[in-house]
């Protein structure tokens, strides 16, 4: 399903084909936690914006609308209209951060909804029963997320029962894909790399996990409280254990220069909330840095949010625009930053393919890895 | 400029030419307050949702971006990309809702920033030179908006400063139009019918005006505390004394079933927050009434908001999504639903146009006013 088109260093070009469309990599996923992009962005804008594929999270629909509801409304491409790949987490991180009371046993956790409090149980069972019900293209195994800095010992039990979890996952996934009613028979199991900030755990779990032969492997477990350069430390300890031949998703990464970092060591998918959520608050990415919105030098300035961008916003209005809307209160505001910004996360996502496919990933690194990280 | 195509009863089918285009009558103008309808919606969806004119405050404008740097940014339409015709109300109204600690005398009124509290002093030339650097289409006249119930002799001597104030505007416009500098040197005025529930003033003050000869009459100070009754009443008291060759406005009104009852009384044009407010929350108008999307009923349903609509909204997503989204407090939920309403208002003048066209407006009004107040 994956083919590696050509390698710079470690950095990978590649495509990986799914029943709901082919896609290129390196690529990143867009965040539709409750199946819409936060800042009232629709399936109808996507495919302006460069979208290839849309993540969903698997915690927030199993507690609302229920992932028992999408099924009988024909699965999340139908509920949302997204009619590319779809990816769904298993729901391990957010009942690690967001639920409470939570309890975990080798059969999985119980944890208290953090909309109204009742308990829930969860396992690898469940988790690939909801994400069945939900019918993405790709799940994700039901893993625990241990927070950096963590125990050794802690760190090396818990992923050890990651591993258990995983071939529970696989033999649920593999019955249910069999099931009559099962609405997308193709669903993709990927595995998920544990072992917190300890190179010999992650190495350790990467060659267990690769045995199962999954569709697709990704890095868990960072971001959540490491430094940036222990996170690339990782992936390098990491990134020659993972197959050649299978995809490689870093989760919840990151910033543009987090994710020019991470391709350079041989990441191919990446995901984050920030484009959506900085917007929210005013923050739009270029291609020169981060500009604040609100900041009042912007209020008689005719020029796009990025002179370098050919967005649907950039094409159109102009900075002074969106400050006033920003100060005025208006949700057309995020509407337009978040439009931006998803905009501008996959088309640094196709910069660097390009690059690559024109064997200048490196001049394209050195050209832009200062500026993607600075406040203008 | 405006030519009546033809009538049925009262009923007028017409058309009225600006220099931003031509706009069939009766028409909804679409509010947008700060420069944007509120629920995320720009100039760019507009045109799909068979908007004909953009409706913006003087008041809000004038406090923030402040027209100076509206003006300085090429006037409304460059700043919100709207390319149509644009009205802008005179500021009169918000100054006697929103502001406080007012203070009216002859010259104009003094009162508070509803923002920040600085006092600010507004009178007929400061209305025109405001509505001037914004550059919009049409601009208001500057009248006072007296609450109902009002007193008489109130409402009478009201109606008289306001009288004085208009020939005051009038002379404002004039002269501004011929500046080197304005934007926009055939920008339009309009006077504003006042008077309150008394037919003998509204007649009154409605021949003074038309003495000026203006590009348009609007009937001001109604929907602003009177039953819907008393507002059929005074149109049809002041309607014979509007001028035929002009189009007429009824300010701030209102539900489907006010407009279709106002333009069986003689009124061309409409503007109301309704479609929007209501869309915000969760009520969407339909063709068979209006129906509250947070209502748990709509949890699998997945037809359309509404099965008579072809709106980009109804054309792509269901009943069952759009309750998803308000339950989860996602901004799309608000978006998609204002987009149908607005998309809804639009297409019931365009029904209604259609069936004066047709000969057939009395059968279109017997077959819809009830359905259109219904709740469903």
């Amino acid at each position: 399903m994956y083919k590696l088109i050509k390698n710079s260093g470690a950095a990978r070009r590649g495509e990986f084909t799914t029943p709901h469309g082919t896609v290129q990599t390196p690529a990143f996923m867009n965040v539709a936690t409750c199946g819409a992009i936060k800042g009232g962005l629709s399936a109808l804008d996507l495919k302006d914006l460069k979208c290839q594929v849309q993540l969903c999270n698997t915690y927030h629909l199993h507690l609302r609308p229920g992932d028992e509801n999408v099924k009988k409304l024909g699965g999340l491409h139908q509920f949302t209209r997204w009619d590319g790949p779809i990816l769904t987490d298993s729901g391990g991180f957010q009942v690690f951060s967001l639920a409470k009371l939570r309890n975990i046993t080798e059969e999985g956790v119980t944890f208290a909804s953090h909309i109204d409090g009742h308990k829930i149980f969860m396992g690898p069972e469940e988790s690939m029963r909801i994400q069945s019900h939900l019918a993405s293209t790709i799940a994700m195994a039901f893993d625990e997320c241990v927070e950096n800095p963590a125990e050794y010992d802690y760190a090396r039990s818990s992923c050890q029962r990651t591993v258990r979890w995983l071939y529970r996952c696989k033999a649920e996934m593999d019955r249910l894909n069999l099931q009559p009613d099962t609405i997308n028979p193709r669903q993709m199991l990927w595995g998920i790399n544990q072992g917190s900030t300890f190179e010999d755990l992650r190495i350790e779990n990467m060659k267990q996990i690769r045995e199962l032969d999954l569709d697709g492997y990704a890095i868990g477990g960072l971001a959540v409280g490491e430094t940036a350069e222990e996170m690339y430390r990782i992936i390098e300890a990491v990134e020659p254990e993972m197959p050649k031949d299978k995809p490689r998703y870093l989760m919840g990464v990151g910033t543009p220069a987090n994710i020019l970092e991470s391709v350079k060591r041989g990441v191919d998918i990446f995901d984050c909330v920030m484009p959506s959520r900085n917007a929210r608050h005013g923050h739009a990415f270029t291609w020169d840095g981060c500009r604040n919105m609100m900041n009042a030098k912007y209020t008689l300035d005719e020029k796009p949010l990025d002179e370098h961008c050919d967005c649907p916003v950039c094409r159109n209005f102009t900075r002074a625009y969106i400050h006033h809307l920003f100060k005025s209160g208006e949700m057309l505001a995020m509407r337009l930053c978040v439009m931006h910004n998803i905009y501008f996360y996959n088309s640094l996502l196709e910069q660097i393919r390009s690059s690559l496919d024109q064997n200048c990933f490196e001049e394209f690194y050195s050209n832009n890895i200062l500026k993607l990280g600075a406040r203008i």
